[in-house]
């Protein structure tokens, strides 16, 4: 799948980036390199020293500045080559490397690797992680095997939870709620809700912990490329959200090569229940949480992409279910912004 | 090389599907699943669920259909689609899986890939297997990081075992077997005598542990595209088979993919002397055997392998010699066979 | 990169090649078998038999001969097949396997790939690994997953000790030195002299062992394609070599396939201070070397590599220093003398 460049890419947690120390990431299929200079914003250069192509993360940084480890030269933040070491001193013309815009918000870092200008203002809204307290999960990352639309298309159709996470995330009854799709501009969700189902495992543990019925709701929302944050909660059957918890999921995916995909995930947490939540707890529902993604989807996804890949083109048609709404929906949008890049004098006007 | 499509392939041995269990296998690059349906005979589907391609055997079995683990749609044998669990419970008209003739014959699975009609009278006889009790030992599998074709030459050309297996099922006196080929329609029998010779390890371990000279003849019957059945024993120089003793060896070969092969293997034996013939013993025959094939002719194999796709093909012109008469008989046949698939108005009768 | 065939390369060292064994090596893609006759020169042949293709290094040598290890044909030195040990004992004409020119001379053995007349005359000099004493450190063998042009370009740019392999090879104030490249017929020698340094960590280890400063200076001799010869030392500042110490540093590479290499490697000692050299001295000097080849510049090439394979094309500009006239200098030769193989018309004499 072609990737969409002109749009704002989750590169790292923002703690990821320690300072003084170079950060590697590959995203897209492009090797880049992230510091965090004293006092400054987070820069993000290719990872390609001018001179003969090493990988500047291999260097050192020397204040603000990165020196190649190869040969020495130094750049700043810009990308600049600032300094020669070698005799003459002379610094070539073309010896630069690309900057790409960075923003820290919500905890995270947010790349923009196209040619258009970057507007900070079509950053999705991630507000739910900038609580930096125990109500936000540990932020996670992991890098899954398997290319990111197939995960989006994971995370759009919630009925897979019954089947694939049967008894942590889903269950049998919840099958039965209907999937409903609102689109906003660029913003879809995609809403189920089960009415009066037992709570699913870690549902139960989060809530009243006695198997009592439910109503389980997951409102997953997506906006381009591929950051969803997900509502997600149980409440008494026919109560208000408000009488019950859940949390704020947060689910970005970054493209890391065609076929391997970076996951960031975090769970927010609200409507915790007086002493029941302690650290340990947090913990196990992080363990939980990300063993559901490596053990269950991860595996599942990875076959699929493998099914695929074994599988001549032609023979690769796909029936559609009712609950694929969602995943019709962003699939017709990403494939509208990736033919209007293609066209540049037809471009959509950014953010419509 | 190309495979040939309309025939039957051992697809596996049928101890390997066990009742309310799915088994993946790939052959001929194509993903399948098998399993057992209950009191029914065992069914073949693309092993690519029709929804989104998740592969069916990662899902389970409920009765006799397959449910998909990812989002729960069930296929019966026959590849359609008998389930949607979700509200509406609409199956569209294009859900269903593609399945595949198969037959349980010989205890193996013999599966058809083909477009045309699977007649089974065209599964060759490998009625030596039918055998239940102890004379047929292991029924064992491997995967050989070898073109099938490269395997079928090796089998075809049994000069190679006074090389490759010198000590265990050849010697350098047998290289002196002339090699003599029949063909019966589109059966080929490839047949070496080495008279009064000293006998090969095995086989002096199998008939009288004196190491006095012996007869030896090995008797290779192929079929397409990649079915062998081995006769092979010693007797006393001169006499009539029948004073000996031997065993009749299945080697059956499906390519798994372009350059991966399942290697099914087992042997049936006869006139074995009476008390000499313990448990121990037929273990010991089958790990020699396996090591056979493992540990020499797989090596062999992968290195020969390994050096063609390094060779530019022009410069790959390969000398005949003598012993190659097997080899070249079942290469013409089985490229008549793949190029009259390729021109359908002028196929060849089948089985003709 | 393409490679150049009408040269000598360094195929491995002759002790590689013991009598009565078989020795298997890749280069340039070419898998090849060598062998020492009795009294004869050693042999290289294609290690592919006529027969079947299976590589010839497998099977076992009988006296001069070579017998495959498959199906047992015989080849001699000069690749002619010698003896079919099959009933006919026809030998095909066609089976002969191609023998390539190999010179034993300063301690390695060099083959002559191309098609042109093959004139030891062009062997580069590498006399200082005639001694077979202990002035000779270990003579090393290791294989870097990178073509081979850019460790050519990674020797050819000294400059790079002072950043990859600070404190062992190379310091800050050795940058200051200039790079100077003198050609000679087709032989280059690209020169560096640092005045008044410190001494580097190995140099001092082995001169005075007082970190007091030195003259420090490489010269690296290079012969297409690969071939280098480092003449690195240590001396009291302003005085001539003859007061200081140093070695004769072999550097030879052989491309085995296109993104990886032979790096073949040894140090010829000179002027070692009486007493101060003791074998465990050696055995460290020899460590240290192969730990900065293998730790140090493996890793970064390695990835300069990755990070080219990364790069569209078009991206890849690099921008020259004042230290990469070495650099420039051997690729404008070796890429004329590779464009003057693809146009026999107009082929330059050799050696010119």
């Amino acid at each position: 799948m072609e990737f969409l460049q002109n749009t704002w890419y989750f590169a790292a947690w923002g703690a990821d980036i320690e300072p003084g120390k170079l950060f590697a990431r590959t995203l897209l299929g492009k090797p880049l390199v992230f510091f965090r200079p004293s006092g400054g914003a987070v820069v993000a250069l290719d990872d390609r020293c001018a001179h003969r192509a090493a990988p500047l993360s291999m260097g050192r940084l020397d204040g603000d500045r990165v020196v190649c480890g190869y040969h020495g030269l130094e750049f700043d933040g810009s990308g600049a080559c600032v300094r020669n070491p070698h005799p003459s001193g002379r610094i070539p013309a073309a010896a630069r490397v690309r900057s790409y815009p960075v923003v820290e918000r919500h905890t995270g870092l947010w790349i923009w690797l196209g040619d258009e200008a970057a507007d900070p203002a079509l950053i999705p809204d991630f507000s739910k992680l900038d609580d930096t307290g125990p109500s936000v999960t540990r932020r996670d990352h992991m890098v899954m095997d398997a290319a990111y639309d197939l995960i989006v298309d994971n995370l759009l159709d919630c009925s897979h939870t019954s089947f694939l996470h049967e008894g942590i995330l889903g269950n049998q009854p919840m099958i039965a709620a209907p999937t409903e799709v609102r689109q906003s501009g660029r913003t879809l969700n995609v809403i189920r809700t089960a009415r009066n189902v037992p709570p699913p495992g870690m549902f139960d543990m989060l809530f009243r912990q006695d198997g009592a019925p439910v109503d389980c709701w997951t409102d997953f929302r997506w906006d381009p490329p591929s950051c969803l944050l997900l509502d997600v909660g149980v409440t008494p059957p026919g109560r208000p959200k408000e009488e019950g918890t859940g949390y704020f999921g947060t689910h970005i995916l970054t493209p890391e090569t065609e076929r391997t995909t970076h996951y960031q995930f975090a769970a927010t947490r609200w409507n915790i229940r007086a002493g029941s939540e302690t650290e340990e707890m947090r913990q196990k529902i992080s363990d939980l949480r990300r063993f559901a993604f490596e053990e269950q989807d991860e595996p599942m996804i990875r076959a699929q992409q493998r099914i695929i890949d074994l599988t001549p083109p032609h023979e690769l048609k796909r029936v559609l279910l009712e609950t694929d709404a969602g995943v019709v929906h962003w699939r017709r949008i990403i494939d509208e912004m990736i033919a209007a890049e293609r066209r540049p004098s037809e471009r959509l006007a950014v953010g419509a």
